[in-house]
């Protein structure tokens, strides 16, 4: 992210080395502004923000860059948050459940979505129902279902929209689909409002 | 005008591809579907839409495009709803108020938001502020603070996607910037919600 030390060897350069040099870090300190800007202090988001320089990160899983829009923890949302994310050939969301609602739109690739639509009547989800999902299709995931989203696809990435209400989120993991509901596990804060949720969420989320 | 569908999986990618999702984007448009496909009845609706054929109209307002991508009314959502919405030059929304979330993400073209940012405080909206909107920002309404947005590009069209809160939106709409807020007009059902609202909506929104 920038921020590189230069210190100030240029005192012995030509003048125009110099103005070269002033540029250069210039530059080097706007983009550490640019990522201070967005850290996890709310105060002082300005209301239009561009998302050329939003940060997005895999927050350590593999095959995922996740971009938060509007998001509770890292924007002050109460009701709503909105995500971008890029998923990598052959990676995908882990098998989970949550009480809110979902709805996606596919940007870009294809994959599939599992679903298990008995939902918490049984003791674990039933086997998945596959839906394949690609470019311009919509779908929304009923509450409490357990489901997983996979990129399938071998050469190209898949990339969603993401809407969800009563954020942040509250996620349930499950390791595979016959575990019981009772027993997957509770992720919260999620992994993209881990680093900013003491930060922000400690009172008032 | 169009009514264009343009995502914006261009975050990750080069120029020429951002054209070539344009131009697959454009060609899949205003197929102005059968609506009876997604004509007032819920039941039935497959988990996974295909957005090509959603239906896109003006609802009776010069310059608008509108698409529910997931609604209270057409849909059955309880909690968020996803809108895409394409303005030609000159046309906007009315000014207006809601107590939902709104969050905004600016697909193409460029425009204005007009924002009163002194809510409810006093008699009237003052004299809202204004804020350069243009592709790839995003921007969020503050609960019950009175605002327009308005594509005051003369050439080009103003494309948003839209999240809301709490739907259906139920809406205050005001004549002026100096209209009292208490004689701001409630417009409820709002117009994409009107044709099905009495269908869908009479027991349980």
């Amino acid at each position: 992210m920038g921020g590189k030390l230069f210190f100030f060897y240029y005192i012995h350069l030509p003048r125009q080395h110099l103005l070269v040099l002033f540029s250069l870090l210039s530059l080097a300190v706007a983009s550490q502004v640019s990522a201070s800007w967005y850290s996890c202090s709310i105060k002082g988001l300005p209301l239009v923000r561009n998302l050329t320089n939003a940060p997005q990160s895999n927050y350590g899983r593999g095959g995922l860059s996740h971009l938060t829009i509007a998001g509770a923890v890292s924007h002050g949302m109460k009701e709503v948050e909105v995500w971008i994310q890029t998923m990598a050939p052959g990676s995908g969301t882990p098998i989970h459940r949550h009480s809110c609602e979902e709805v996606f739109v596919v940007l870009k690739g294809s994959g599939t979505l599992l679903l298990s639509t008995t939902s918490m009547k049984t003791r674990h989800p039933d086997e998945p129902h596959n839906f394949p999902i690609s470019m311009n299709t919509t779908f929304t995931i009923p509450p409490d279902e357990p489901h997983q989203i996979l990129n399938s696809d071998e050469h190209d990435d898949l990339q969603l929209l993401v809407v969800i209400s009563q954020p942040p989120i509250k996620v349930f993991i499950y390791d595979d689909w016959s575990m019981p509901h009772t027993a997957a596990r509770l992720k919260y804060p999620y992994y993209w409002d881990e680093e900013c949720f003491q930060y922000n969420a400690k009172d008032e989320l």
